[in-house]
């Protein structure tokens, strides 16, 4: 007989939303006794497929996120946010690393050190020196975890896992899924725990999604 | 002697998000011994000078959020969100109505109705008939509110409100401003509470703002 079924964390190193999703969701697992299971994608992919933008490519956005993360880790009682010393990265590597077919264990101890070094220790996660050595400080085997992380195999990997994010419907992270429910963004943890209480209602949106566009704004779509 | 500054709540009738916002913001400003200062501006404006997309304009991101408005909406204790007709409508009309220099007391009857005509009740509200028609029904003059948002003179002051609220680096709607700090979307309305209960640590995003682009996305900017 099979638990209850798992919360699936969909991310990428490169949002600090995720990261503070990415410790938030242990104390909720925690509390209703399920796994956690890391889903590393590429969230430019998700951009790409979905033709729209991350918050750090709009100017505005971008000057507004990085006081609402601190904010929001602030209320949360999550840890303070330091960034790395560039943002936006290449996140390629440490998703790679963070994608290969280990151990629930071994990969949440991959994570956690990658997580914490980019977004508490603003450390830069970008280069295979970098990613080593932050393995390797963990007690982990830095050097033959990035090796098979440059696989044809590992590539494919994150390439399959994203594309899955894409067809189910995921646009953002962190998304949580539990039981085919999309939970987007910090703000909608609340959400999931209501749903893991058996309190969340079981919103359609079937008449929602009928309604036609009586607008369309030139060049939007 | 001015009393403390109001909060300015930056809305476009077209975002359920916003309606959510203007519910609850009701009650904080009570709270604090606020006042709102409603400000309609035009969401497409601002997507426009930000070079962005509406989540309604994201197919994936429509899909979620119908449903995550209703969640919103039942976990924060405020009314059930029924979807007019069409989405998204043009909303310059209503707008425009609800930014007639008229009192404060006669602008908030303006927004009340309309907004909850089209987020509660479902009704269209992108004519001059319908419009007109949910504003009488209010006990207002609607008529006159009409022809009044017909002249120049209000279609120029959204256009000024709009192209102030992007100066100010204004990129979504809701926006709340206090004491020059924003305040954007419904999931933020717990940081601004503590802002108002002088809780809220004042985070520079100095640092953050400073950091250069390591990785930018092909076709991403």
């Amino acid at each position: 007989m099979s638990g209850p079924s798992p919360i699936a964390f969909y991310f990428d190193f490169i949002s600090p939303y995720a990261f503070l999703g990415w410790v938030a969701v242990d104390a909720i697992a925690t509390r209703h006794r399920r796994a956690v299971e890391p889903v590393p994608v590429l969230f430019a992919g998700l951009l790409d497929a979905h033709g729209h933008k991350g918050p750090a490519e709009i100017p505005a956005k971008r000057r507004y996120l990085f006081k609402d993360i601190a904010r929001k880790a602030h209320r949360l009682g999550l840890p303070t946010v330091t960034p790395p010393p560039a943002h936006p990265f290449n996140p390629l590597l440490a998703l790679r690393v963070a994608s290969l077919p280990n151990s629930p264990e071994l990969q949440k101890q991959i994570i956690d050190a990658l997580y914490f070094a980019v977004w508490t220790k603003g450390r830069a996660i970008d280069t295979r020196e970098n990613v080593t050595a932050i393995l390797a400080e963990a007690g982990l085997d830095g050097h033959g975890l990035v090796a098979s992380a440059e696989t044809p195999g590992a590539k494919a990997r994150l390439r399959t896992a994203t594309d899955a994010a894409i067809a189910r419907g995921i646009f953002g992270v962190p998304t949580l899924v539990v039981d085919d429910e999309l939970f987007w963004g910090t703000d909608s943890l609340a959400d999931l725990e209501l749903l893991l209480e058996g309190k969340l209602p079981a919103f359609s949106d079937e008449d929602w999604n009928r309604l036609p566009a009586a607008a369309v704004r030139k060049g939007g779509l």
